[in-house]
Parts: C-alpha cells; structure tokens; sequence
C-alpha cells in the first residue's frame, strides 16, 4: 500500500466523509453505504432545476467538491473507476429532484450512460421530467465516434448550475449543457500512469517520454513521443486543441491530472499564456486539480468558445474552494524596482583617529588568518580566518571612500561594504551588526549602546545567544565591559572565548551540525577572532 | 527531466509568471528576473500595514499564491530551496511599505534570517518602520533549539493579514502573529522524499516505510516506521502534536506536501476527524496543498488554539483560491434514503394472448443459446446466448406475477425484470428499452409507436445508431415494418441482421474492441437474436 488509504473497500467512503466532515455543513450524504454513495447539498429545496453528476471515483475533486450552489445538486461517486449503480443513480435522483425537474450530466462512458440511463428511466416512471446530457469531449481518438469524457464536464457543471441556481427552466439548461458539450474539446498528456489501489502499476510510459491524448482511467493515448520540457508538451496539446477552434475568445481549463505539482501547473500556466498557438484564448479557469486520474503525473487542457452567457456562468463565484474560478488572461505587469536598492554612497569625511583604529582592527584580523582557519578546520571547512582577513582587506581599501567623521553613517557603511566583500552568513550578520549599531547612533544612543543594539539585533535576526557557541559568547561580555576600558573589554571577551572551548553542542550556526566530541577542546573561530581584535586593540591603544 | 519544467534556470520565473498571468491582473512583479523575483497584489496603496513573506520556492502555493487582500501584500521568492537574497527582500519592503510599516513572515532558516533581517535593517536606515516575526512551528525535532518554520505560517499569513486589512496598526499585527506562533505546533509525514529539479531523487524512505517528522525540503525526518495505512498515519501526527494543544478549542490545517492526491487527503480528513486523538479540533482548514515540498508524497497538519480573535480571522473569506477557508468541524450528516427504490410491485393480472406471446418469445431465445453463444465468441466472450436464455427462463417463471392485462405495467416489469436477471450492460439496455416502451405506452402511444421509442431511448442512452453493428441493425428495420405486418417485420430484421455480417469495425458496444478482421463475415450476435425473434414470432402466428 503506497498510498494514504486504509484499504480499498473502504476508499471511496472514507474520502467522502472526509469532505463531508470538513464541509461545514454544506454537504450532506444518503444513507445506503457502502451500495449507494450519494452526496447532496445541504441548503436544497427543490425550487429549481437539479444538477446531477456522478460517475466511478478517483476523479476528485470531481465530481462531490463541486456540490454546492451554482454548481451541483449532487453527486452519485461510484468506487474507483466503476460507475454506480442504477440504484445509486436513482437515489440521488430521487433525494433531490423537485418539479422543476433534474438534468443528469453523464460522462461518456458505456457504464455511466446505461447505468444514468435506466435509473433516469425509473425516474421518469414516477413522473418526474429528467434530461440528460453525455459530455465526450475527448479529442483524442479523432475517429472514435464516442468520444470520452473528461474535464470539460467541469464546463458543463458550471454553465448549468449558474443557469439553474437562477431559476432557468430545465430545458434552457440541458439545451445550454448540451450546447456546450458540443462545442468544447479536451486533451490530456502525462508523464506517467496512475496508481489504481490494490493493483500494480502499469508502467507503460518509459522514463524520458510524454504519452498524449491518454483517459482519465490510466487508458493508453494515442501516441507517446520523448519529453522535451513543459513548454512543447503544452505545444502539442494546443495543437491537438487547435483544429477545434472557432473565433477568438475561448477559455482554457487547465486540470492538473492528480500528482502534478502547483509549481509545474505554474510553469504550465505560463507556457498556455505566452504560447503563440493560445491566441483564442482569453481567459483561464485554473491551473488546478478538478478532474483528476488518481495521482498520474499529467494535466489536460479544455477549450471552450465564450458567449456573454458562459462568460457571466463561468465567472460567478460559488463557495467551493475546489473551483478556481475564471480569470482573464493579460499580459503579465512588471513594475519598476523602487529606488534605494543600491545602499546610498556616504560622503567621505575624514577622521584620522577613526581611521587608525579600523585600519588597526583589519590589520588584526589579516594576521590572524592562519590561526583562525586552523581552529575553523576543528569544527568546520577551515575557512573563517581567509574569510575575515578577505573583508579586512576590502575595508582597509576603502577608507578613502568611508564618512570617517560620522559615526552613524559610518557603522552603516562598513556594514555595507562587509556584506558586499564577505559573502555567506557572516558577511549578512555582521552587516546586520553594523546597520543596526548605526541606526541607534542615529538616535542618539552612545557608542557602547549603539553596539549593544546591534548585538541584540544580530541576536534577534540569527536566533543565537551566549552559551550557543558563537562569536556572541566573546562579543557579549566585550561589549558589557566595555565601559569601564578596553582592556577589561579584551579580558572578558578572551574568557567569553575560551570558554566556548568547554561547551558541548552548538546550538546555532554551522557548528550546530558537528558532532559534540568533534567541538570539545577548541575554541569557536568566530569568538577566537572577536577576542583578538579586542586583546590587540587593548595592546595598541595601551602602547 | 521528469518534470513538466523547461529547465531549472528559468522554473521558478516561469512559475511566477504563469501565476501572474492567470491572476486576472489581481498581482504584478517587480522588474529584476532573474536575481529579483517580487509578487504584489495589484489593488494596493500603502495605507495600511503592509506583509511580506517568501523564502526558497518550491512551496507553492506558498507564498506567491497567498498573495491578496486579506493576507500578503507581497512575497520575495527564492529559487527552489534556496534564501531570496538580501536585495530581492529589500525590494519587496521598499516596493509595498508605506507609512504604517510592514511585517516581514519569516519561516526559520539561517538563510531566510539574515537576509530578511539584513534587507529589514536597509529598510529602517530609510525611515521605514520594519519588523519581523520568525516562524518555528516544527515539533519534528523536540531537543532541537532552532525549529524549522513549516506549514503554521499559513496560520500567521491570514491571520496577520486579517488584521492589517481591517487597519490595526503594525505592533498590533506583529504582536497578533507572534503569539500565533508561539502557540502553534506542526508535524509532516510522507511515504518518498521529494524530486529536487536537477538533482538525483534521494531513496531514503523503503517501500513500506513512512517517515514521520520530515522538513519541508526534503530533511530526513525524526523516524521512519512500517505503513500501516492512512488512521494509523494520523494517529502518529495527532500523537506528536498532542503535547503541544492546550484547550479544547483548535483548529487543524491540513496541507498536502505536493503529490498527495485529492482522494487521500479526503481519506486522511477522513482519518482525523474521526480520531478520538482530535477531539479537541474543533475547526479546520483544507485539507489543500498550503505549503507543499515540491512532490512530496506526504501531508502535514499544524494547529493553533482558536481565539474568538483568531476565529474571525481564520474563517474571514478572501479571493485566493488556494486559500480553502477555515469550516467548523460537524458529525457527518446522513439523511435517509428516499421512497421508490424498491421497483413498484405490479399487481398481477392475466391475459392469456398476452401470456402466450412473451412465453413463445422466451422459447425461442431459448432455442437459439448454443448458436448465439457461437456466433458471440468469434467477437466476443460467447455468452450472448446464454445470457439471454437465462434471463428468458426467468422471464418465463415470473409470469404469474405480472400484470399482463395493462401493457404500460408490463412493459415496465418486464424491463425491471431482465435488469434484474440478465446483468450487464445487456441487461440494462433492456430494461431502458421496455421502461421507455411503457412511459410511451403511459401517454396514449400505439404499441409499435411505443417500441420505437423504446429504441429511440436506448440508441440515445447506448450510443448506438443503425450501422453500428448492433442489435440496433435488426430491431430498427423490424420495428419500422411492424405496422405492415409480422412477416414483413421478420423479413426485415433478418436482412438488417445479415447487414451486420458485411460490416467493418462496429462503432458501439463491446465488439468495437474488436479488430475487423475478425468481425467481417459473422452476423452480431444481438442482431442475430432479434432476428429469430421476429421469425419466430411470424412462424408462431402464421402457424
């Protein structure tokens, strides 16, 4: 079993308590399982023309998801892939049809029609006015003379529950039913067979191939042909479409065919709209699952030419979440990027004390290069001393373009300029460090302050606090102390560090990947690398 | 390549496009492919808090799809699987945020962090009043301090943008999210990892195996344990997620990961709101692909305790189709089965003349079983004879049971009869033949005029005309001579029946299955039957 069922015989009558379990209250069902499998909607009164639909399961959301007002009366589900039963049939005929009568809309299948056929029969024996109309909008088989029928039901589901929902008579909405169905067509491709439960899996599409115009029953189509992406597949599905064209306003149905994922329907969608062969087409309902194969790997395009009729039918919104609605099709509007992309070039200013100190802090980071890749090897990929001296350097060259006199503008630039050279998460965290430091000079908050906002930012932004083995357990203690000199500043940031060497896992970072008795004895680079830019400093400004 | 993509440089762009195009001009992008990629809605105008989320594609619909009034303002998308960059976020800000600021829904990977947080410090350095709430729903990993931010985002996405549409003000909206996820839990499950574009499918889960706990980009989960079936699935997930709901009010959202199909998401909807584990569930969302994993084989489901807050917000409808709306958890409802389908019980009356007719045409069905059966298996499975003398011994047994003095009756009991007796879709056809036969009769019609309305009706339910290789080929003739007499009628269907014989591929029924080769030269069985019929019948009244 390789799919989420509890079994075969209980398939189609768990699914179908699960979408009237999560109806809220919209749906109702027969009693009679398992025989009969009958699903109404719950607000019916009989007033007007009744919709019903049906046919074998593994089509969902068809055709139960589309019960409901503006769509149908009913849906009579019969097992995978079987019809159901004349007595199912008739049930749901009865549950729901009033004086106005009930149009059954029957896909083309042999079963379907004799099985709607009689219990229509039996109907009518009770006097009650039934019509039906077969969909075969298949186009597959162009010499077939009964073609099947697939997701231009949905058409058909739509047109006639907008018609009846308004109160037309039942022969204005069999007559635009049957309209309809002779004007659509449909065609479906995929890249793989479905799965029906307790069977094995045909495999009859080899890797690499595309199988066109197959059923929604995993029946064979007529050709297969060697997959040459999603833009060609639709080509050759629009060329099929193509010849039963008329005019130039049609709507597309795009039907996902059960596993195909929202990101190809997407790129499928995309591949519909930009094709030149989709010129008739004006609107789109979809991409979407609505007439599914159980979880074949394809999707299917109906084409219908539009009236004001079917416009308005086809356009008005009705509560079930499984009708994707219509929309128009236009060209895709790009709008221009706003300004302030590029991060503002500051005016360079000149401070030579400023100066000094960053020149000292990259000259600091530069000659501990070695040592911090060695460390970095420990626990990591033995890059973080390359890493920091690179962006030192890059720093270290761009002095003369630095707002070196003021500090607000100053923190931001050195953060731009770190996350522009530095790459990977540290040059983004440290530039978030630096940006916010700069945003609290900006209002007003002291140095000291200024960086302590920045470390909680960086704190907040990449989810790590003292003790989770980072630079922070070096930089926090720094940062506290830093107010009393830089030399208490460089001892708490050295103790910070080492005793990154005595913690167990790491609880952020890259580190948080490494085995604990890979961690234990070495100190974190990036705590390393903050207690020796303070320890210099300290010595620098000492001497 | 199996995919319906075009490449994987252009996937996620053609996907946003596709999406854009078939949006009905509801969204717009801003100018930057490839390295930008920003979805807005189209109806904006600053005037109110303004939402951002996104991340690495391959979610869909997330978050592109959720796009809209009610819920995200605008979403920077990622290639699959991977961080938009710190420009592509800063973009979206800069394109949506007005004066009442934004909030940026952050799903918790480093990536996503730092860059999301590094474009919100851009932003604020403008003046732009930014926050940000991560969201860590994933209870997969207990011990893990840095949970993964999965299918709960949905909850924040609609219940944020509930409250940004009706115009609180941004710590309002961030405050409103933030407690949404602090008390929100989420757990997946799959039966196969997902198919990342281009890159070799990973087989970690064995045939039988279902792993619980998985990320949303394929992440190896917490265990993998044996399948056994979809209730046991949902137990395991409502086991894991019970911890974690306090209160008896919550609401599920049930998200298919990719490639589940509509049919197991129902069964699964199925499996939760029947387990006693979910007895505190009280409303749900889906089941739907929200948040899927490319074609992950799996679901997800994320719950939050429902406030009235949150319930207004949740059930609050908006126009995204992929968003399925919050339903309150009921019984199933199940309503009787209506009068009628049971086949009225004809009173019984007699008619000697009327009796002798139908027993002489069961006897000569009858006689002729072992040359139909051999006419039948040159194209098909050579019980055509026997399956009509079956249904005519019991015909012949009902005899005193039917009403044989009123014609409209008999013909329907006679037709409820053979559906009963005969099976298949012979048998079917049958009873629409006579049911129709008497509704006809039941409105003033002639009994030959009666027939052929008969076979109107099965010629419009079958599919089947004359030259289709049916019985059709010898009852059409025969009924359409009947007014001139028994002998003509016979005369007629024994030529219609030959005609069947010279034809090629039959159009309708089983044979057409059947390669002409073998069907040229035979009569079809059914023609055939309907031929000694009517000689029979002439031999019989002439004798």
């Amino acid at each position: 079993m390789a799919q989420f069922i509890n079994g075969k015989d209980t398939l189609v009558t768990d699914a179908i308590d699960g979408l009237l379990a999560t109806s809220g209250g919209a749906l109702h069902r027969l009693d009679g399982y398992p025989h009969i499998k009958v699903v109404c909607r719950s607000d019916w009164d009989k007033s007007r023309v009744a919709l019903i639909s049906g046919g074998g399961s593994g089509h969902e959301p068809a055709h139960a998801g589309f019960v409901g007002p503006g769509m149908l009366t009913a849906a009579v589900c019969g097992e995978v892939f079987a019809s159901p039963s004349v007595d199912a049939v008739l049930a749901g005929i009865l549950a729901v049809t009033g004086a106005a009568g009930c149009l059954l809309i029957v896909k083309n299948y042999t079963g379907d029609r004799l099985n709607f056929g009689l219990a229509a029969e039996r109907a009518r024996a009770y006097g009650l006015q039934v019509s039906m109309v077969i969909v075969d909008d298949d186009i597959a088989l162009p010499d077939l003379p009964q073609p099947r029928g697939v997701a231009g039901t949905l058409f058909v589901h739509k047109i006639a529950g907008y018609l009846a929902e308004t109160g037309a008579d039942l022969a204005t909405v069999a007559q635009a039913a049957q309209d309809a169905v002779t004007d659509m067509a449909s065609i479906g491709t995929s890249l793989d067979t479905c799965t029906v439960p307790g069977s094995p899996k045909e495999d009859r599409i080899a890797a690499g191939m595309v199988e066109l115009g197959l059923g929604i029953h995993g029946e064979a189509g007529v050709q297969q042909v060697a997959f040459d992406g999603a833009a060609s597949a639709m080509g050759m599905v629009l060329d099929k479409l193509a010849p039963h064209m008329d005019g130039d306003r049609h709507v597309a149905l795009v039907n996902n065919l059960g596993s195909t994922t929202p990101l190809e329907m997407a790129v499928l969608a995309h591949a519909l709209t930009t094709s030149q062969k989709a010129r008739q087409i004006t609107a789109v309902i979809g991409p979407a699952p609505m007439m599914t194969s159980l979880d074949m790997h394809g999707f299917s395009v109906s084409v219908l030419p539009l009236t004001p009729q079917r416009e308005a039918a086809l356009s008005h919104p009705v509560p079930m979440h499984d009708w994707p609605g219509m929309t128009a099709l236009a060209p895709v509007t790009v709008k221009p990027l706003p300004d302030g992309l590029s991060p503002i070039q500051p005016i360079p200013s000149e401070n030579p004390a400023t100066r000094h100190l960053i020149e000292t802090c990259c000259d600091l980071l530069i000659a501990a290069e070695t040592d911090l890749n060695a460390l970095d090897a420990k626990s990591g990929d033995g890059d973080t001393g390359s890493t920091l001296a690179t962006a030192a350097r890059a720093l270290k060259g761009s002095m003369d373009r630095m707002p070196l006199a003021d500090l607000t503008q100053l923190f931001r630039a050195v953060g731009n300029e770190l996350s522009q050279t530095m790459g990977g998460s540290s040059g983004v965290i440290l530039a978030i460090f630096f940006g916010a430091t700069g945003d609290a000079c900006a209002s007003g908050k002291p140095t000291t302050e200024a960086l302590k906002t920045g470390l909680e930012r960086i704190s907040q932004v990449g989810g790590a606090q003292q003790g989770d083995r980072t630079m922070i357990d070096a930089l926090h203690p720094a940062l506290n102390t830093l107010h009393i000199g830089i030399a208490d500043a460089a001892r708490a940031a050295r103790t910070g560090a080492n005793t990154t060497a005595t913690m167990g896992r790491a609880k952020a970072g890259r580190a948080a990947y490494v085995p604990e008795e890979n961690l234990i004895g070495h100190t974190d680079p990036g705590a390393e690398a903050v207690a020796r830019l303070f320890e210099g400093l300290a010595t620098t400004m000492d001497g």
